[in-house]
């Protein structure tokens, strides 16, 4: 197994450079930080193209790709987060399809900017069973290291595809989906549960945009205490869990 | 109206002084950033020392407590948010002393580590109409800026007090409550909601105590899909959703 010290090497500076939008876009890959995480990526299937392991880490250590031991120093200079790890990879991002015919819940997601929102509710989506979650492009990319972090992994259990939000509606109501959204002005009545129900959330401030609306029920969900409104995150989970409760 | 153009006046150096928990603690006094915060916090009655204002600012700049003009420069200097205010004041916090009798739905955090997470609880405790929020002395301070923030000032909505949460969950079983907490072992099904319901939420990552679980009917929430666990918060928020509602 290479051992790298220095961390000026290039392998080094690649995986840092993944903390980039732009890189991740450019490269096709994306960087995972700490033993669950990658353990989860690699048992769904997805393709690692190098796992770095901390010198004198304990664990299992045999992974189907390249794999190089570098000293704590190097660790630490990979990290973004705060607590120290002892494996990080760098994995090729999944490059998903939306299919034809979609099942079971669906979350989608209209400029979510918040990498720990959009991290939590797909995270939220995967816990209660959703099929798939549908991300418009300008939400927080769910490879980021803080999206990665906030999902716990759930983004190697679930489909994430990134669309455009009105023709990803359309589709799902001709295919016999009843779309939801969140609005002020919505009605407080939900509409009948049917095995195709999808959520929209839009945006932490602005909601979701007038044309995504048009294209879905409108609900507000009652709130009977002062404050105006909910978290998105929380917004779409207590949604997600009215909508997949029985 | 005093006008303020260093970052070293000593007014400045102690609204800065307050990110810290030991001198919010010494000086029983929080900071508060941004014009909707400051206003939420004024309406709420809160007592406000200081109102800083930024120059040019072209709102309403008349409070009823010691109220100053910074330059830009020393604006950005108070800010501890991305996003530049108009408006940061010094607070008196708020000493609530527990009551002997409760009323209402009732939210209890056991050591909620993340200012994110406790912010967000008691945003959604305020919006779903609950009573009170009792944190454990170990949660995230609620008038820490990131909590405040979190929050988006339902911290001056709604009482919130800190307490040995057994104790608490003591008290309010002697009242006739349902004391429910998340538990891995616990039961998937609920037990009869009454008009006299408490929520508790444990840490992040180890959950509710052993201590506070036994003062608790134990439930766990079905989660059909392949995340194992929820969001500290989306998990709270989900529960007091479905306690709430009719």
């Amino acid at each position: 197994m290479d051992r790298i010290t220095s961390r000026t090497n290039p392998r080094i500076q690649r995986a840092r450079s993944l903390r980039e939008s732009k890189y991740r876009k450019e490269t096709g890959c994306h960087f995972i930080e700490g033993d669950k995480l990658v353990r989860e990526a690699l048992t769904s299937g997805t393709q690692l193209e190098t796992v770095f392991v901390r010198e004198g880490y304990a664990g299992e250590a045999s992974f189907p790709c390249e794999t190089v031991l570098v000293t704590d120093g190097v660790m630490d200079a990979l990290s973004t987060a705060g607590t120290p790890q002892s494996l990080c990879a760098v994995a090729r991002t999944p490059a998903l399809k939306m299919p034809d015919a979609f099942a079971g819940m669906v979350l989608l997601l209209e400029n979510v900017q918040d990498p720990g929102n959009v991290g939590t509710l797909i995270r939220t989506a995967d816990a209660l069973g959703a099929g798939a979650v549908i991300l418009s492009p300008q939400c927080a990319d769910p490879f980021s290291p803080k999206t990665l972090r906030a999902s716990m992994g759930s983004v190697y259990h679930l489909p994430v595809w990134v669309s455009d939000i009105p023709a990803a509606l359309r589709a799902l109501n001709e295919q016999g989906y009843t779309c939801l959204c969140g609005h002020l002005k919505g009605s407080e009545t939900l509409p009948p549960k049917t095995d195709k129900m999808a959520l929209l959330v839009g945006n932490e401030g602005n909601g979701v945009t007038d044309e995504a609306a048009a294209l879905c029920y409108a609900y507000r969900l009652p709130m009977p205490g002062r404050a105006e409104s909910l978290n998105a995150a929380v917004f779409g989970s207590i949604m997600l869990y009215e909508l997949m409760r029985k």
